[in-house]
């Protein structure tokens, strides 16, 4: 695909994701000037000082002013309210696109909300590190990483093909998917392991409570671990509500196995625990 | 301390850990001649033929003729059958050490069948990597991590100072700590994350049968988060048996934080979930 050329673009949320969004698309020469919005000033100030966005605009309306291309890359929860706040404002041919790690809902709440001749592409780039802000961004975070676009049955073909190839600049894979299939993935390979991070990490602080030496001794495989219960609580909580039905799938299953495997520890039965951990590392090192 | 020498050391399961021991020493001029068995003999040979044992001895009794120290490096459940075997081959004022992940059960078991004139020290060096067998072993293995021996009211100071000189020699650093406390600590910090990542891989494969992409997507984040499910499971399954009672009060310490947080998953109580987040994140950054 030739390379796009945005003449404006628009970023609310200038942090790690729509910073390096930014920052990746400008080193590509794939964007003329582009626009922030955050909801933090003090942010927003920091993006325009080391040149993540261009200019700072400090309201939603006038961020899209004049934008070909806007980028919302705020916490999951925020993407379809932002999305109704700056409708009434969009340029005639205006796309919208998201960086939201939840689709469906937001999918099906944002497609309604676009005004005539404007058009709405779900999207999910797979990449982040355990820091956030303008400060974080950095122009290569997408290079070999993968992107999901969720496009629907309604979703603009052009539109789909220009947030396509402005993925491909940031030197990503694409990839499409349903948005209902997207969240039953992301439910297993990525937000399950997080909620048992989390549940693990308070478990074991709990613990570390009563014996001093625990937290001595938890600098070294616990910590790498534990490495993902670093992420933004308010990232999590939103993606923990806005894909609850294929988490809680997930989680369900989940406990099914540990309650399993805690029994038959309590059973002492060796054979049975050599069998399942023979598996998990047979399952587990087939994962490509 | 002085650099310790042992004229003549038997190695009992030349592994990764048993062999980077060996290795460590002797690229040290801590040992003279090392004497290896394994009940793989293709393992054992493998050993002779890379450097990582100087012999290889056909049975337990030979394998010990002669020694000063013996490291006992195989699966922890074995530990104590080992030295039942080879206690009426010891010769005076041989010094029996090991290196598993549980103590209490292990210490209680051995001291009693120690010949009088013969020692035996509980030894845990943290270290490790997913790979097993005399291939994986090196000797920096042991540098920079920490070495954990657990001495009790009975344990010869002399036996205990020559053995923490050994670790010290691998490049170990050595602290003393009571069995029990060991198995608590170590409960928590590795023995139930490894029971985490075993459940949450099979859950992950579970549903990856039903939905092809979850596989394809389980390369990321998930691949890290589960590394330590490819351990080795004979290894695994002896420590969930030998340290069961620890074990079981951190798996239903974790049962409750986790089935907590799944309520309110189901509940969609977005202000708990972010307090909860936010807490794992400030207990986590806060480990050293």
């Amino acid at each position: 695909m030739n390379q796009p050329h945005i003449k404006k673009m628009a970023v609310i949320g200038v942090g790690l994701i729509g910073g390096s969004f930014s920052r990746a698309l400008k080193s590509a020469g794939a964007v003329g000037q582009v626009a922030g919005f955050d909801r933090d000033p003090e942010n927003l100030a920091e993006a325009v000082r080391l040149g993540v966005v261009d200019t700072a605009a400090s309201t939603l309306a006038e961020v899209v002013q004049g934008a070909d291309l806007v980028f919302i890359a705020v916490p999951v929860g925020s993407v379809a309210a932002v999305v109704a706040q700056v409708a009434p404002f969009l340029p005639p041919g205006c796309i919208v696109t998201d960086g939201g790690s939840v689709k469906a809902e937001v999918v099906q709440a944002c497609e309604p909300l676009m005004p005539d001749g404007t058009f709405f592409v779900g999207g999910h780039p797979i990449a982040g590190t355990e820091h956030s802000g303008a400060a974080a961004a950095f122009a290569e975070l997408y290079q070999g990483r993968r992107c999901i676009l969720t496009p629907t049955a309604t979703t603009s073909a052009e539109a789909l093909e220009l947030v396509h190839r402005l993925w491909l600049a940031t030197g990503c894979r694409v990839e499409c998917m349903d948005a209902l299939t997207h969240d039953r993935v992301f439910a297993a390979v990525s937000h399950l392991p997080h909620m048992v991070a989390y549940a693990l990490v308070h478990a074991v602080a709990g613990s570390a409570e009563e014996e001093d030496s625990i937290l001595a001794f938890s600098a070294g495989g616990f910590r790498d671990f534990t490495r993902i219960a670093s992420s933004d609580p308010a990232m999590w909580r939103d993606i923990a509500l806005m894909n609850r039905g294929a988490l809680l799938d997930m989680l369900d299953r989940y406990s099914v196995e540990f309650n399993t495997l805690r029994e038959h520890v309590a059973n002492g039965d060796g054979l049975w625990l050599e069998e399942f951990f023979h598996t998990s590392k047979r399952l587990r090192d087939g994962i490509a």
